[in-house]
């Protein structure tokens, strides 16, 4: 695949946008340059990061007792419309199939935007008893919704990869539980694994997922867009689906009850954050546990050492190997070593070591560190020891970097126009609200898109004495106002 | 879930359809009670095997140089349509999306019944240089075929899952090469990892994928059906796609040049081939390699020893896992060992192990074997030792009693009366062809279904002094005759 121009050409800070879609592009993250406007290809390079994700997530998965499965892509309009609210949720954004080799279907066919419908009427087919609960089922599939916004790599496409867990319990408060466990693991996934800090909020009724009980979200933070980007989400269904679907089981009293349900989902969205939030204006920085090479190998070439270079490159490439590091040795002789160097940056892998004839004499390689541009000679005896040091510390200077921003950004304020100059700088915004949603619609209405994403969901905050910054009555609710992709 | 009706109340060697149709249910491994026929749901027991086939696969894919990547599900009709013959050959089985939220779309968009046309587009974008070459790009994903024809689980369905790998190199050498560097890790994934032998053939020209320059194809056999079936294809498409895509690349010597391709694909066909190949009147009999489950333990409960055998059943299954085994302890205590037994049978597991009081006492356990139903005591310091060597020969055993059915299923015979003849029997015909496409539209018609499904690929056979079994004229190949699912 040829490299593409080199060098990003706008500042992350000035023009996040451009920025963004430059990196994506440029750093071959994903293609848009498709037949079908958001309906992108997901190039080697982002795709072997959401292969990392996958792997990582769905060993949390398994552990907790989860299973994957596949189920049909295509949902019947008839069963789609089975749950009222979540139907008039997603139909303006639904794909249908209506035609298939050369006739028409008697019934218009969806492409699954989530597969709610489509799990739980086979669910009511396989629950009868308390026996067949918790039933804790995951799948991995692509999954689509016809959004008519701009669309934005990862971030807001047609067609993207997901995850979707749906479990089934015996009692509400399992189902609770559930919720808090799965919000664990998706912590995990964000800030362990993806070096990126999230705030877990509990979205208003308005905002909730459509049919569910109540939603909980999880949003990483692009400070320099003054963007919260949702990465994942974990949904309480409470009953309503298994009142719909009829998901009943004989309990171990004797009488028959609905389930209670959760339903979580992330995304390729992942990708779009980690991207936007730890990118830098050479391009993209990728955390050490995820990105597909950790470590680049680049000979140095110098006339009449060439071999001998490119020998020693090699080596440690195969020393770092053998270690369990994920390495690449870019030994093309096409390339300038600068060419390599830059190459790389933008593609965002986290550590490079550079061999060269000094480097060689001295017994050892440079290494440099993608985040903070920092460079140290490493004696070959003790490479493998500290390039661990090294991409360890990588992964924690990110997550810690983006926790500083995300903390410096929250500002608690008070009236519609500080939230209008907080927006404006970049912020996300604590406010307080009487819980009205004609109060919640202002907001959106007067701050031109800003809105108000939920309370927090794992900690209380206490509104006590504040009053809603739209009506001024009594204020019930702590809530953090942002925009958003 | 529920485990439905425990045995299987058809004998595969009489009635094999119906027997294989009540395996795939009663074992669990797909649900076909869906509101669309056939787009079943891959249930957690055979979604698990297509995991363990996924991930064999895909690392010799990556040893290979491939990498993975996704492309977009939505192909428009104008780019499907661009390869004439690739089109003539999907467009019956294509479904199609026409309208999205509200509104109809100016382009019928096809759901991928492959993804020859939407990858080629965005490779003629990709590739500038030789240096760009070779490209081996993968992907895992869900495909779509609209069969009329009747479906059955796993192995003609209008939705599976699969990988297609496709390649793009500098000359006809090279991918001529590539197509036998895929055929052996083909042949591994068969033979070596789901104990499937197989033939593997060159299609007929009439029998080839549609675009291609040759098709080769890998069979399984299902004995007691006596019918072939296609566990996957490779295929050199030449130049015919580099042309209609205009996949050009400027070579080494400075002229620009059509590339040479290959795609090949393999799918979730492979799980139907498993339960048709080894699978016996009990049900599945699953290769420990891909077994989701690879030992079962089953604790032997008396009166007054129930605490006693449950604790020993766990610790001995802690062993097998710590030990590296896939396992599960069916310590449930609302099921009879009988019916659990009859459960893990239905499912396949390859080797269960009893924990009774007796065997506590004599210092081991007693392991039976799935396929023969051999039981042995085992003492439980040798028990790990044991359990590998066991699973080993099962693994072999599966793979040589199939082989050995497969070798005594071929005949060579000269006329279509034999034909007819050994088709009737449940053989595989080995005769004797002319070359002619009319010939060979013969064959079908006087052997009710009975195909011509190739010459053998890999090794050279000689038709000399032989005679068309249709026309009576020179035959100048060896071929194969079978049914086929």
């Amino acid at each position: 695949m040829p490299a593409g121009t080199l060098g990003i050409s706008t500042k992350k800070a000035e023009k996040f946008s451009d920025w963004y879609v430059e990196v994506v592009r440029k750093g071959e993250f994903m293609d848009q340059r498709t037949p079908v406007r958001g309906c992108d290809v997901f190039m080697p390079w982002g795709y072997a990061i959401w292969e990392q994700i996958m792997h990582y997530a769905d060993r949390l998965f398994k552990a907790h007792g989860v299973k994957n499965a596949y189920f049909p892509t295509l949902i019947p309009e008839s069963l789609l419309t089975k749950e009222a609210k979540h139907f008039e949720g997603f139909t303006p954004e639904v794909a249908w199939v209506t035609e298939a080799g050369d006739s028409k279907l008697a019934e218009r066919l969806a492409l699954r935007p989530t597969s709610e419908t489509i799990m739980y009427y086979m669910f009511s087919q396989w629950i009868r008893s308390y026996k067949d609960l918790p039933l804790r089922i995951n799948q991995w599939t692509n999954v689509f919704r016809w959004e008519t916004k701009a669309t934005r790599p990862f971030l807001r496409s047609r067609e993207f990869l997901w995850q979707e867990g749906h479990t089934v319990h015996r009692t509400l408060d399992e189902a609770n539980q559930e919720v808090l466990d799965m919000l664990e693991i998706y912590r995990k996934v964000a800030e362990d694994l993806l070096a990126l800090p999230v705030i877990i909020l509990r979205r208003t009724e308005s905002d909730k997922f459509a049919g569910a009980y109540y939603t909980v979200a999880l949003e990483a933070f692009a400070a320099e867009a003054g963007r919260v980007i949702q990465v994942g989400t974990v949904h309480n269904l409470g009953q309503n689906f298994s009142r719909a679907f009829d998901i009943k089981f004989l309990d171990k009293d004797g009488h028959e009850k609905y389930a209670w349900q959760t339903s979580w989902g992330f995304s390729t969205r992942f990708i779009g954050a980690v991207l936007a939030v730890h990118g830098d204006d050479k391009g993209a920085v990728l955390p050490p546990k995820v990105a597909p090479v950790q470590v680049v190998v680049i000979p140095i070439i110098f006339k009449g050492k060439e071999k001998e270079v490119t020998r020693k490159a090699r080596e440690i490439g195969e020393l770092l190997e053998n270690a369990g590091f994920r390495v690449e040795v870019d030994d093309r002789d096409d390339y300038t070593a600068g060419w390599k160097f830059n190459h790389w940056e933008l593609k965002g892998v986290p550590l490079r070591i550079e061999v060269g004839p000094k480097d060689i004499e001295k017994g050892g390689v440079t290494a440099a560190r993608r985040d903070t541009g920092e460079k140290e000679f490493v004696e070959e005896k003790k490479l493998t020891e500290r390039a661990a040091e090294l991409l360890e510390e990588v992964q924690k200077n990110l997550y810690e970097t983006a926790k500083k921003k995300l903390e410096e950004s929250i500002v608690t304020v008070r009236t519609i126009d500080e939230v209008n100059k907080a927006v404006e700088e970049k912020k996300i915004v604590r406010s307080f609200w009487c819980g009205d949603p004609r109060c919640e619609e202002k907001v959106k209405e007067l701050t031109g898109g800003a809105e108000i994403r939920g309370t927090k969901f794992l900690e209380v905050e206490s509104a006590e004495g504040e009053k809603c910054l739209v009506c001024g009555k009594k204020a019930t609710h702590v809530v953090y106002i942002a925009k958003s992709y």
